[in-house]
């Protein structure tokens, strides 16, 4: 850590700083300039706030932060990418993942049927949701543990992994007895007591970005989960909020390439709910795929025009078919495979 | 709800749409301009999603929601503004309530004597954290139950009410059991199973507005816990997320008047969370008063520098008491009074 | 347009409404529903700022607009997807068309060194700034006419056809003696009157997305250029400013489909500005082209590290070199295919 | 300048970091921790665009500026706070100044209506737009010249002083014929061609922040006006643009205090552009003065809901009337007084 005096600080201010400073067990590393003295701050660890108290101290300029504050999901500890094991599907290594189902279980039918229809196009993993977090009150939210019955049926038909979310920490061993990963939602990505059990509790954990989360903060809520001993955490990007009205959220593609910079833990897009619209979630899926995601999250439905929730921005099964060989060719042209249930993976190579 | 139909939308488009709307037991109205057709659809209750539902339908250009998404936080059906009295004070009425205290309960002194401080400037409740939530894993979290039993004790010696912040549903009982209010944060303000359960607390709970929550999204979110029979909500506008990095966040002050407009709920301000910074705290508390605010809640520390969490936007006793005159003018030129405890409101006055 | 009465408005407030329509010349067709009554309006010319007016009169709630406020450039009135030809490169038609060079045109070696590699690799078109706009006073500005003839010189020994900045009014004719593409850039993207002059110089503009523009304000910025009688606008997203500070800008790449729905211009990105860092450069171009852009606009330099602008975000020639294959592979993912120099194409092919 | 060196840089990244520094002809000062070497730059001028060099060096984690970037409008060459004497008004001195009028000027007698109006309620300033930008080609983009000469007719009969908005280099010697203070629009905001000429034009510069203009970019834009050799500037907060679409704008108020801590110059704040609606102006006018504000810019219309351009947000006579007592006593609480004409003053007080 460096803290910056002001052009002008007094030696009195200097050596408060310095004094603080070494109250806590640290050491400090002077060095004047002509215009102004720079205060090194040496040794470990560093509380997580001191530069924000240091900000303050009469005469300081600046405090810069050396080190950055996330550890477990940064590549200095871990150089190797993490991959997921979930069934018999890799998340995080060579190819690329796609999770595709209906915003909501509805229905044993609605949800088996899309099970089958996914996995023919090439999905290897079935998302929905049982229960559902909804801007007002008076909208439907899910049928609740029937909706994990559904989706686990739908496991034992087709084989496919299964995703939901969880939203309260009283749900997580009822979600955790049917569910293969559990999916903490965006408005939920900086609750964080439900970061911490979900972390104790054995599974994958795919957390979306929340809709103002930086990606640093969003590496930190990745890191409560880790600090439980879950070192199986995917990201998944699904649009932030900006002043653009022309889509439900603006898709911050720049993150893909981003995390994977700082992190190693695998990133998937989530075109549907980033777009909002149906009509714009191809576009968005190539460009999730093209900028190195490793996998994306699809909502399909039967008959989207009836969906009890999202049906705006759900594909039907005809157009998550359509959907699938050109993502399969973007991902080859980017050095990657697509994932593919058993002998679809010869077709579309 | 009307649906405006595209310039060329042809009768069997339109027919579809009156025949899904009749479905659902709703009348129709048509209007055939030259151009394009509108259907209006008379009857209720609509279906919350039923625009976005019928949105997608072909030859549907836009539709659009004419009666409002909340209904319990709005004026139409409440006209009178809510006051809500804690202990003697009155939040909601003619007086400017001022919360002020420390970001983090640390230490029975720490508490007390803020809260002696704060009381003697004008201050009518007392803040202050026990379980914090932190963006880091590894920030201090607070003091948990002994946390709130300083507080209690800082109420027992001073009269002040208080009011602090639960995390989550499994802590209600036991953060109710000393609260008078409860504070629901920024990160959890669309956490909407606790929204839900302290709304069945029989408390005042305080909402935090969320970093990208727009105004709309925050009644409804009001709307959780007044649904679940509890009319006495607070809003708190606390800075939004932007662009600009100067202060840590946007206060958004003209929230306070689009509230009021919206709303019959009280409307605070806390310009310590928005600023950042302690020097930018006088200028948004004198800002949120004269823009209409039933409050505010500001942070106040005996040792600001030293302070476990967020000290660089603390007050010292003497910065807050400084503050508390000028507030009280500005309420004045507003045709408010500052809420004062016994002797000094006729100082003040 | 469509005029929502208030629940309660009376008649009078109505038919202060109905009295001001048919003021203007318009007819109105009114709904009365049992809550409330719509005023339909009915005729054209509508005031562009109609709804706005016809908002505040009292007892309306909302005003809707039905028909678009842009004309020139949606698809009503222009069913065909515009295609323009600069020397022998055509934008907006099947192929994907890349644009690169430095930042700015710092000497002819630097200049003409890129051209030809640029062109090597499979870019048909060279960027390179003569006159810069910069954030600071203090900065490099770019080499004013000696830059426009050096461009010019590039050209001649390539082949490529050149594009550059204009940023006032006062230097089209000397920017046009030379360019065969007007550049305007982000921070002028809304200085009506060098898009009206720019309109009038009879050669291609392209305009660049501004930091905060909304996808209708673009187009309607388009619309002053195109309003001049000039059809050969092409559309550049850039980025957009938001909270995130990982990037320069955020990228946003919905723009791409966005625009392609409600527009027949061409659309391009510019990954360099987005970025803001050399490594995130490939992802985002890769993303672009996959998100449906009709064309790339990139920066590179022979020596990135002292070039006098934006070397943070500037490709080597290797770089490069090696983007352009992947470009084209999925360029040829979703159906189009990289526009190229003479006998490149086959390779590419 | 501190260039921060990732953890493990090895000795030839940091000599090839220091040997580009001094071929510069600037100095080094190394400073080897355990963890990582730290090299501070010592010399001036720095290159203004010298950190992005750096940071994209092998081994380079970032780059730290220590001095500003702006320097004529911040303090530390200019201790004293800027007065501008226009005509009988000090703006930035111990008064608050109320700049009133409508948003473009239609007519004599609307303008001049207007003037006295504003002018017996306290303003001390008239504004008027006679050039109009304008989002769309199609909407009224005011009376040109003949707009200058009413507001010049207005400024005969009433004695205030007269602000308009130029929009083009071309356009400065016709509008600084008549107008007082030049106005520099928010969308103009960085077109720096339109500023330096401007800047020469020896009258007062009112600069509008842009729509997502960081407030260091405003000082930088601010500077190009001051290094022309004028140091009457002007800034003005007029909203930036957010998600939330309950306001056209969101006004920063937190802009005010940060300006003062930066910079020397006045700053003002339009709340009728930040609200876009009349009933929000009162509550942003008054928090822009508590907030610190040297003064206001308020659109004031004979008959609002017919004004050619932003009637929403117009107050009528009755309106300004009424707020301009309050402005006086808010201005009181914060230790300034409201600059008044004339005998008004003494009734005020």
């Amino acid at each position: 850590m460096i803290v910056i005096m002001e052009r002008g600080a007094n030696p009195e201010q200097v050596n408060h700083v310095v004094a603080r400073i070494q109250e806590l067990g640290l050491a400090t590393h002077l060095s004047s300039g002509e215009e102004r003295t720079i205060i090194g701050v040496v040794g470990s660890p560093l509380p997580v706030t001191l530069d924000q108290e240091l900000e303050i101290h009469a005469g300081v300029e600046r405090v810069v932060r050396v080190t950055k504050k996330y550890k477990l999901t940064g590549w200095d500890f871990h150089p190797r990418k993490t991959e997921i094991r979930v069934r018999d599907v890799v998340i995080g290594g060579d190819e690329v993942t796609i999770i595709a189902g209906p915003c909501s279980v509805e229905s044993a039918e609605q949800t088996i049927s899309t099970a089958h229809a996914v996995k023919a196009a090439g999905a290897t993993l079935l998302r929905g949701g049982a229960y559902k977090p909804r801007t007002s009150p008076y909208e439907f939210r899910g049928l609740g543990r029937r909706g994990l019955e559904i989706l686990a049926q739908a496991r034992e038909e087709t084989g496919l992994a299964i995703i939901t979310e969880v939203m309260t920490p009283a749900d997580i061993d009822e979600v955790g007895a049917f569910t293969d990963i559990f999916q903490i939602g965006a408005r939920n990505s900086q609750n964080y007591l439900l970061l911490e059990e979900v972390g104790k509790a054995g599974k994958p954990v795919m957390l979306k970005r929340g809709l103002s989360m930086m990606i640093e903060e969003w590496l930190l809520a990745a890191e409560y989960v880790m600090a439980q001993g879950n070192p199986d955490v995917i990201l998944c990007e699904r649009g932030v909020r900006t002043f653009e009205q022309a889509t439900r959220n603006t898709l911050d593609v720049s993150s893909v390439p981003v995390v994977r910079g700082m992190s190693h833990l695998p990133v998937f897009v989530d075109p549907s709910h980033a777009a909002g619209k149906r009509a714009l979630v191809p576009a968005l899926a190539f460009a999730g795929v093209a900028a190195g995601a490793d996998g994306l999250m699809i909502e399909v439905h039967p008959n989207p025009d009836q969906a009890r929730s999202d049906g705006a921005q759900s594909l039907t099964f005809d157009q998550f078919a359509e959907l699938t060989p050109k993502i399969a060719a973007i991902a080859r042209a980017v050095g990657r495979t697509l994932s593919m249930p058993g002998s679809l993976a010869a077709i579309a190579g």
